[in-house]
């Protein structure tokens, strides 16, 4: 029961316009039919979540083909909400346009240029079409439809094309299918703390940063906190930490609940090597 | 001479248009007046290389706020061309316009959707100007200077402000000034060989990518191999392989040239515990 009271308290903030694949992983991980809140920024997610304007946050951590968002680390590391689920979606570009544009109509595509330039071979294939740059992917599918244009399509997810009713004309015209983006769900920690129990077989996931000074070995003594102990990384990354030359921070994930004791103990001893250490969160394993 | 006579074979690959900042880097890498093949797409990069086409190519590897570029990893193991230098360009948006046009007038920002959100500090301060996606940053210097606009400005680097003759109105507009890109000359594997011994008395880094199967502690017995050799790494990042799950990449950067027998001593011993290892090249460390 009170799963559902916090989920009816407000809104998920997610980066982007309605129907960007950020609304997607929001639905995965929140519910399809979850109220949403469009931001603008990155950092306007954490302040929604701040403000109590949104009751929860999906923020895009990395993605196989542009790596990880040091941004969104950086708030993490801030803002102090903790992660209390992970999803990851498959980036599917799609040509979408007006019912009753067809294919053989368009001339003209518009998009957000990283997905214009994610669909190159499909370009090359239909020289016909000329590409044009747009605010966003869903952005895009938005004006088309406002515009009542009947010569052009937009590239965006099929979310997109469902909200704005438009129809896809070619489904995946990516170029390279390897492109997942994996989300977080964050949470108040007082949200969070009660939602912790609601998977208890699940198998879990603790994401962590940490820093070392540069002395020899340090982060393979750091890494023998996990090893001694038979805890499986699932993630690391080293992040220079800018004007502090030699300093790193790094992105760690391990396979386990973070208040189990092997954990507890492996935290303990990496706190006696690191000179910061933060716990970002413990949430149920994504497909 | 043999060094000059590589140089002379034929133009640097970047990819963007004229005055991107792959331009930028190209020329702190290559010299300031070598000559450039500008491409659309990274793989364009590596295959120019390979055709003979340009003599040395150019490629972003990380950046500071969006982290590694898988891809380019990708090319690095596909097409093996070895790195030779690294050099690291710090991204500054300016607001520029036709010579004659005063801020005053700026009704418009023509920029990449990206760089345009990297300045929305600005634009929140100047609400009179309206943010308009373009094709790339360069290329929206380019534009406003062919249309004669005099009610618009572009976002871009200088250089893409000299080279097309117009005027910076606002430098650094950019809200994060930690916003690094670091870049890798590449050559073919003969002039690489030719150019090694330029700089006998640099610090050298050595970049390689390796990949363990799933079992328990395989990483840090991987980095037993540079820590019992105290070898001082400057970068590790793990990258899930899509298709095989549990099965790992990872890159790692290491302070020293390869061909010691410290660092060689270190690489049989990774090559042991490693399914996969390929150096990706041994060059000065950039500043």
């Amino acid at each position: 029961m009170k799963q559902l009271a916090v989920k009816k308290k407000g809104p998920i903030a997610f980066q982007g316009a309605r129907g960007a694949f950020s609304e997607e992983a929001t639905r995965k991980l929140a519910g399809a039919n979850v109220a949403v809140l469009p931001c603008e920024r990155f950092e306007e997610l954490f302040l929604s979540l701040k403000s109590g304007r949104a009751s929860g946050a999906v923020v895009p951590i990395e993605n196989t083909l542009a790596g990880s968002v040091h941004e969104n680390y950086d708030h993490l590391v801030n803002y102090e909400f903790p992660i209390v689920a992970e999803t990851s979606v498959r980036i599917i570009h799609n040509l979408i346009a007006p019912k009753g544009v067809t294919f053989s109509k368009i001339k003209r595509a518009f998009s957000h240029p990283v997905a214009l330039n994610q669909c190159l071979d499909f370009f090359a294939r239909n020289p016909q079409i000329e590409r044009i740059p747009f605010y966003d992917t869903a952005g895009s599918v938005k004006m088309i439809m406002e515009e009542g244009l009947t010569d052009a399509a937009a590239i965006a997810s099929s979310v997109a094309a469902q909200i704005y009713g438009a129809r896809i004309l070619r489904r995946s015209i990516e170029s390279d299918r390897r492109n997942f983006t994996r989300f977080f769900l964050l949470r108040r920690p007082a949200d969070a703390r009660r939602s912790l129990p609601a998977a208890r077989n699940a198998q879990w996931k603790t994401s962590l940063v940490f820093s070392t000074r540069n002395i020899p070995g340090a982060l393979f003594r750091a890494l023998s906190a996990f090893a001694l102990r038979d805890l499986n990384l699932t993630k690391i990354e080293s992040r220079p930490l800018r004007g502090k030359p030699w300093e790193y921070l790094f992105y760690v994930d391990f396979l386990g609940r973070v208040d189990t004791p092997n954990a507890q103990n492996a935290l303990r001893h990496l706190g006696e090597l690191a000179d910061f250490l933060r716990v970002l969160g413990c949430y149920p394993k994504g497909a």
